[in-house]
């Protein structure tokens, strides 16, 4: 019955169902922007049916809608076209385009990119803010990654733990990504894709200077693959850019700006991730306990992720062990006990769900200032 | 990164999400067979890529599995191809075959169909149980009813309701939908599509006995389109068939023996329709509170729908007013005040959301016997 | 450990879970204000631990909170004391007082009330507003009415249709009903005790010009009896009261201004009842779709009931048959067939969900008036 | 409307309810046995009106049932007696004596207790398995203890860190609590109580060899003020006993042979901790994926508490970070890169919500056999 209304139309009826949904179950991705830069949230590796996706480009920008996302590419398969008898489009920015069109009269950003697809080495690979797709389609494994660059193209090596790949699932420079990563071709590296992580990988992109990736890899529905109802979310890559630009976000990407968020954890590097815990995470009220030496603190957690603490400082918790969790956009109440009435106090926590190297978590300090009046 | 596993092994994972999801949410649609006919959940009017849909036939596919339907046909637009700078596919029975093929392992049946797209008259018409879709690719309106005929086709009318080809909603019967008619051409109608329903489309069936069908008319995804995640379901047919054959399900269509179920409420002749009703709600102990003249009955749903009945006997409910609902899938209690003490009696209720004519709705009546021991 | 802390701040404890609880689940109960009355919810026969209740009255106050209540009344049984041996309590004010402390920094008002509890005839009643419930521990039968009387009571027979006293659960008068009717010692009737239903009660009420009440009669926990957690609520009876004023609500109950809310379903005379459904349902946008003849209305739902209500006009509706449902608290759309483009047009419904007399339920007409400019 | 239904049939109504509940909701606290022993779930601190509780002991007994208890003790404060202007009472069994009429008919072992109500030192205490509450009150400090003794009694320590008492909250010995536990008269020590936990409570029971005792200290309804509804739980002491049996758990609780719940953390020695995640967590399938070296292991958690692990083998998980829950009664799959195909494997893992002494988790050891054929 659709024939003659518009897409447009469509696409706002799923974004009013989008938005009511997201306001009762959380289906919508937040994070605060922190100080100086925006917190974009992006999935730069998905499929259609323009390569062995099995959605139309629309479906991909409704759920990006859904998701509160900033920003997503359509990666499709330069090498790959399993659809091609049906499909047999010679313009690989087809699906760039209809996404494009698509999202015109919304916020989200599509950004050109394409799935350059090869045994390894390299495996795959995604070239994003390419100007021309077709220009791509080149046999030598080396001249493809020449060309993506001389279009301005973002680089980033997909799932080098991918078990088809590599059999034990173990990320591992091959020394043409050595060659890729000394001559500037390939700028950053999966650490997370779809339903997998590798500290392998994180370890590669801190001893090689590479950007954080985390991505969806999405072929099928976001909301079967994710377990959106239940409350589950994709992966995505937050991009610190200065401003809600394609350029500020290639610029962001090119410094390495980026945490990934993954299955309710973040990964990335002190610099990026330890501000967007600190934005997250807020100090709302203190106040003693009626004439006791127990503070009461109130911590809002303004993110839709969950926070898991442990703590590290001397005090000990009146009201739970060493472990807290702050959920999702909530108001959380801890009890500290000081021993006797201070005026200011750290607290230091160790995030659990956070990792800024292979098993390595980070501590987030809490300062906290007592009011004089501060006795409830 | 799905690129050398196996659709199969993807639709598998897919499947099982379903089914734990089902038991949880309750997505699974569920009604009893009833004595000689197996009730068969069938959605004979979809859309993919092939015409103006968003998604790949093994979403079709996938979502079908995880609403527990039976029968789906792919019905592709045969006059408006959208995707054909894409697409431009010179086979037309391609959605059909790819669809068979994801299916080839699970019990839900893929039916040929394919959707003759025309103005007014005829509008649009399903025909369904085809061989070859590309011969139904001529211009005569009413030539192409031919040709789907001679394939041994069941055809029913698309949303006579639709507003964008009547401006006033209500279904009218055209002269050449008459002829349609009278040449044995035509054999149901659409009384429910999408999220419409047609009191005028029902009076039409009924006046010239035709099919009674509801179909999703889904070109998005149904857990969006629908709800699912909140509880929604799509439109669907349920076709009372001797056994799940192909065979079978086309007679029973010829033999006009189908149930249309759309947002909790089944719209049938009272030959298919009161079976169904009959063999879902089940009458489970029987006994007398206490002392008293108040009977308690239980009374097992066995439907994934809920039934709302009003009483229309002269005997009061003691825990309710005139108007109870029964619960999908759940024990209810009632309590009927008998005034004495009956070995038998007759509770007669009006089935407020099932229809059997225009603003019409049937009595469903139960014979309740009592055990002479049943005093709780 | 609960010793030195004050049952004031537990209270607010709890009345702050109850606030965040009502806001996610719905549990307070709300229904608009009406011209010229206070819509004040009302529950007014319950029991403590002070006859065969299991609570201290506290709990009886801080579920009230929780529910949103306006006015609870605690009607011990004067007569009936199973937990003398351990409660000799020679002040039957005791339990009124308890609670009236409780309540002191709440808007909450508690009524001072009592349970004259008889075998048949007269049976149990309740005499609220009272000063001293120890004058009425009378042994005459009458003699006790007459005192509540003198007392400025405002007094109702408690479950008529209570099979402990009636094995046919049908609510009869007796002589000596008659008489206290006709001496104006009895003036109201529970149509409505914890869940059960009597539309004999509700027959006689109407016959001899009775208040229609409805109580929970808890003596257990809310939460559990009603299925609180799962959206259940308690019975309450509306008072439509001139002010929220013990004086304005005692006139309101002999003035017979009250509408009972039981299981989702409103009970009341059409002058108290229709103004509370004309104020709970608020039609907010009207415009025409497109260039079709199909009114799109967009109707909220000011309460937290939902409202049942089945067609009664000669439109037909566009996207539901004759049966729909107004959810609580939400936005709900229909889609109306006008056959032409109307400037004003009146749509008559059928509350299913409310009852003015036995078997009957009350048409509510809505006049909507279309902008000239609203085409969408 | 009580009156004359018998409490037993009410309690059935509540019982049916809550197991309901259970089932949907997960209410009932289920942990398994461990070999040798039945793990019984315990809460042996609880008040009811007969001191200051604001409920008749019948609620306790089916708040007990609702949650699946095997134990509870109705431990009234003997000296502190706020209600005693109403209930005078001079048997201070009868609290005991009622729940023990209550739960006649159900597995729940009504325990004999009081708590031993005193300003610091000792504070509060509570005695249980005691013949006659009466006898206890005496005005000596050290006599009532020594006439617990004399009855047989268990006796512990009630929040030594209440801040009522200490305003640091800090548990500390004095040297009257010295002399008790010298003499054999204090036996455990709460570490949990209601909404607190005490690091230095644990130490001092670890320190003087006392029993870990965790206990809801309920003065309100357990469904407000532990969040059931919301998923929450209330704290209680796991009994590892021979049989479930009065004497078997007092011997228990004398051997030391106890697990705390709290919070969805469980605070034990390792003895009896150790057994009871070790038969919570079990491994149910193993297999390589593909042909890869990645070992697919599906992991049941048979209790109702999440476990949260932080892996601590050399292995690295493929589908996350270092850190997983287990839900509860969940199946679990975890995917662990084994390097190469191995016959066996051992993994451990930090349990961060179970704690043996201060800030200290033990290690699970998880040793998996993979079969030859396991290769899916």
């Amino acid at each position: 019955m659709k024939l003659f209304f518009t897409a447009f139309l469509c696409l706002l009826a799923y974004v009013g169902l989008a938005q009511s949904h997201s306001h009762a179950l959380g289906r919508a991705i937040r994070f605060p922007d922190i100080a100086g830069y925006k917190t974009l949230k992006c999935d730069l590796h998905q499929h259609t049916v323009f390569s062995d996706g099995s959605v139309w480009p629309d479906i991909r920008v409704m759920e990006a809608l859904m998701d509160s996302l900033d920003v997503i590419s359509l990666t499709e398969h330069l090498e790959y076209q399993p659809h091609k008898d049906d499909i047999p489009h010679p313009d690989r920015n087809r699906s760039f385009e209809l996404a494009k069109k698509e999202a015109k009269d919304h916020q989200l950003l599509i950004v050109h990119g394409s799935e350059i697809t090869r045994r390894m080495p390299p495996g795959h690979c995604n070239a994003i803010f390419i100007k021309d797709a077709n220009l791509l389609l080149v046999k030598d494994s080396l001249e493809v990654f020449q060309k993506a660059n001389e279009q301005g193209a973002f680089v980033f090596w997909n799932h080098p733990h991918w078990i088809s790949q590599r059999r034990d699932g173990v990320a591992t420079l091959t020394d043409f990504h050595k060659i890729l990563i000394t001559q500037k071709l390939l700028h950053g590296i999966e650490i997370v894709n779809e339903h997998t992580y590798s500290d392998e990988a994180l370890q590669i992109a801190l001893d090689h200077n590479l950007t954080l990736m985390g991505t969806s890899d999405i072929h099928g529905l976001i909301d079967w693959e994710f377990g959106i109802p239940k409350g589950g979310h994709r992966p995505i890559t937050l991009v610190l850019a200065k401003e809600r630009s394609e350029e500020a976000i290639r610029q962001a990407l090119f410094d390495r700006k980026t945490v990934v968020y993954f299955k309710d954890m973040l990964i990335g590097r002190p610099a990026e991730l330890m501000p967007i815990i600190e934005t997250s995470i807020q100090i709302k009220q203190v106040s003693y306990i009626g004439k006791s030496d127990v503070l009461r603190i109130q911590i809002e957690n303004r993110s839709s992720m969950p926070f898991m603490l442990q703590n590290k400082s001397s005090y000990r918790l009146h009201t739970s062990g060493d472990l807290i969790t702050l959920q999702p956009g909530s108001q959380n109440f801890i009890e500290v006990k000081t021993l006797k009435r201070l005026n200011q106090l750290e607290l230091s926590w160790e995030v659990l769900n956070a990792v800024t190297a292979p098993q390595t978590h980070p501590r987030h300090s809490m300062r906290i200032s007592v009011p004089d009046t501060a006795t409830q």
